[in-house]
């Protein structure tokens, strides 16, 4: 961390912040320019809180130079993390498409989804059983029932199951059924989840959320990995802005921007940033191409209810024409060497 | 809810509709016009997806003409809602000033501050037990032990307490010490929290995420208020944008966009939006005229050391004038009359 | 353009508004539901200013039903506009590279990069000669003489020019010596040179500003095009969001929403939007798998300060590689058939 | 400015980077820390960009010390800069409300209106002539016409009279016309426009973009005032954020952060911000404590259709109402001392 400070601070004042951050474990180098001082921060700064240094009455300006994430950090990892979902790998090489219903329904919706995705070539089911819902008077899921169904899917096609959890209550029931647990986006920074699956067996995906930065969502993982979890999957699946042609707007570039910062794996849900099944094909190909580690995509069946297929999710031969198209893809997507 | 049908509609997708809808509770009134047929939904519409519909293949578009939430709408509950803290009252006429220490961090720091915010007015202490931080490296707050001396300043000085609840297994605790439970911006959408919180016999302070909407503050206060508690006390504390100069910006229109929408007591954090300050003061006074029921303010105090007075907290001699002046405004604040 | 009145609309009222609404050619279809009534809006609603629609007394909501644009508009243009740029063609199934140096600073760097470029593939020459600059102290480029200088590079390499017009005053220059005249970001709602840049015989490539939505830039289009030039091509590079990691936040989902809407090219712009050099490859690949009619991309040669590689501009040779794996892709791109 | 540079980085690279600022006209001072070297730059550093040295491959980080407007910067000029306008005077304690139509429509409109707002307490009279207009179709204003109406209403009056121009070809017609002419918000970054205004002898009121930072907009005005016209008012009209309840956010946190950066005055406009009538009032009393110069309000009479005084104009005894409330808290307005 650089401490520019203004340049009539006092070499009093400048004791006071040496002290202060000493008690912190941080030494300093002190380098005085024409007009302005400046505060090298040496040490591990990760502990040292930004806005506060920024904010007092001597500095003018603050900046970074280490990340402060460590765990998650490419640079103490050079080499990709492959992670292990009941023998499934994502990452270093290893793409999935992660495939099912936004919501676990019933045990004929969930096998057949299960059964035709896994034709198309997806590698994971997902299937939501808690759901957050904006209103307190919507559909919450089947929960402790869906997970049971998502495993009754799971024994029919071998396929490991992937599914969001939202209290740390859950734990133990996630850590019998669940292959890969979700954290989404709203409980990004729920640090408190974050910790406590943290302490848990399986891998992680962690979602982005809606209004954070990529720096608060590789802070989000080293809360995960500092607990003992060194398997965690980051997903970007769109951010808030002005467009409101698009649910939200996918921050495709994303992925070049955490392959070069981290060694985890990413994949990208244009389902849930899009809002709409027709821009899920662009998309998913989009991401593939960009060098994304996977996909996660929402797919319906409903023969009887037409009516429902229009939303985000794609019918299951929507997703066989998706897959195929991303599997065509894949030989030739973008390649990193950091 | 009103719904418009793309104009090539068939009479059998319509039927499918009402079909779907009707499974809902809903009935439907339908208007054929000249080139589009429209739906109105009649009804609790609260518990229909709007998202999910406008995705249909069939809908041209969707909005909305009631408002989803229920408890917190004005509509049905006239009155302000006058909130009770432990004999403390905001809404309704009643504004106060929440004022003390980011962080709880000895018996000395967190009484001597309250004492010189009830001598210069405020109404209630804050101080920060259990602290959100972005790194799990930074300090997470004195926990359970903050709480206790919390609960020392308001023996000494009377005022009651207000702090942050991250984990609803610390309930018990709060329920014991707290008078006005804060859910932070980070959990605004933990329903799980929500729901729980909205168990307990003591006010909820519900701060605004910083991505989030005004609908979506007032929506996790519906969750707040179905779960039996109707004491929820509304937050701006400042959104995401692009502007850098402050570190959020502070939609200070949301108080009159509020007191349209809901009878709940709305308060504005100028400390956390601003981040600096010399940016409380007049915010601080702009809230007031606007017509918030209160601020919420920190105060740090810091003799020794001198450097750590520069961040967003106030000293307290900067806290009396900012107080003198709020309360001098106090009178011609806007008020409301819906 | 339906409008949803309040419940306790007056029959007078709704009466001045039908007036109203008929001064400016506009009939009106009247339903009265259970609680609402719904006025359907028949004729040409693209004159009505829907936010003062929304701002009435009277209106609970409203929205918009017809696109407000009609000659970008898809519904009325079924077949893909292809767009000749000096026997160069885009869109229709026709895609091509632009590339070049941001800023024209001599005849041999215009010179050397056009040879480098159109030898890996590249279809048109961009190059500013008048740039939009934050700063009044900032180099503002060579203007007529930049312009000259690429007119040598095109009678070298045959590649028709593509530079960024600010003032209406240089249409002339511009008219004899440009292919394809960008309006820029800044300028995207300059009303004003949108009316002149009609009037041009040569086509317009229009760039999405910053804080655009997609249906203003669709708008702007039709500013061009309503002055009488067809030939308009959409680019997206980028809009401003919180995050920072990237210049400006790629919306590649742009690109599907486009062809769905109109019936233009539709050119992406990865240079600018990302702002770093390393990040341009895999958005180039992304942009091309979506569907893209065309990408611009900025190669800057600089043998002797070899400094000024780094920035957003790519070298002639990773330009090569990245030319060499989008024409690679192509051939995949998703394809569209509205 | 400070350059930090990769721990990796070669001598030779950094007397490149010397040369190369070196033929800028900067000098450097180079620190060699324990990781990383840090380069000051010492000379007139607005003549550097941040973006293209940020970029280069042997930099960290780099950020600015000084800021990169002069003529606009308060450091340089200390004293509150008062802008005369035909003898009002705005700025350095002056405070004024300008009032008007949104569109001048007619002599007995504008006659009427102006009549109302001096009589309420306004000093400047507003009124669109130039109306820049998302669709093409959409009435484009009286023109030449309205800004004839604007002078017969000052000569009624004595109001000084405030009208936006869009286009340089204008400023004849405006020299002659208009007391204070405002260039708006979509042409805030119009730099042809904004050197053009820089050599007119009327004072400039310059509107916030939609999408752009505080600095960018002190960069704009940096514009006009190196043209040498240093009379420039600065307006705060809200920014573009993901709430939909208002049309734009009022970030009324400007006006503090731009009293300590800037000399010139700072006005806001609640009425273009909020969109919506019943929120100008509130809005309007916050801005002037917090210590705004002034305040720019939509004022529309419509005795005959009723139906357009909805909207984001208020009616003159609404705005009587305004002005009442605003003088009141005049007195009690946040003072700043820089």
């Amino acid at each position: 961390m650089v401490v520019v400070l203004k340049p009539d601070t006092k070499e009093e004042q400048i004791e006071n912040l040496k002290v202060w951050l000493s008690s912190m474990g941080i030494s300093t180098h002190i380098s005085r320019g024409v007009n302005h001082t400046i505060v090298g921060l040496v040490g591990d700064t990760s502990v040292v809180d930004m806005d506060l240094v920024r904010a007092l009455d001597i500095v003018e300006n603050v900046q970074r130079i280490q990340e402060p994430f460590k765990n998650a950090n490419r640079k103490f990892h050079n080499a990709d993390q492959v992670v292990d979902i009941a023998g499934v790998k994502i990452g270093g090489g290893n793409f999935q498409i992660i495939a099912g219903p936004c919501s676990v329904e019933s045990e004929a919706q969930v096998c057949e989804i299960a059964e035709r995705v896994k034709a198309a070539g997806a590698g994971l089911l997902r299937g939501g059983a808690f759901k957050p819902r904006t209103s307190p008077y919507a559909f919450q899921g089947l929960k402790g029932d869906g997970l049971k169904l998502l495993v009754e899917a799971k024994q029919l096609t071998g396929l490991p199951i992937v599914s969001e959890i939202m209290n740390a209550v859950h734990i133990p029931m996630f850590e019998e059924s669940v292959d890969l647990v979700q954290v989404g986006a709203r409980n990004m920074q729920n640090f408190e989840l974050l910790k406590e699956v943290g302490k848990m067996s399986k891998p992680i995906l962690l979602k982005r959320g809606l209004a954070n930065t990529i720096d608060e969502l590789l802070m989000s993982a080293e809360y995960i990995m500092a607990s003992g979890n060194e398997n965690v999957i980051l997903c970007e699946r769109g951010i808030r802005t002005f467009e409101t042609r698009t649910r939200n707007t996918l921050d495709l570039s994303a992925v070049p921007v955490l392959k070069k910062l981290t060694h985890l794996p990413i994949v990208v849900d244009p389902s849930h940033a899009m809002g709409y099944a027709h821009l899920v094909k662009p998309m998913a190909m989009a991401a593939t191409v960009a060098g994304a580690d996977g996909l996660m995509i929402e797919v319906h069946n409903n023969p009887a209810k037409a009516l429902c297929d229009g939303p985000q999710s794609l019918t299951p031969d929507q997703f066989d024409d998706v897959a195929k198209q991303v599997f065509q893809l894949r030989p030739f997507a973008c390649k990193y060497d950091y």
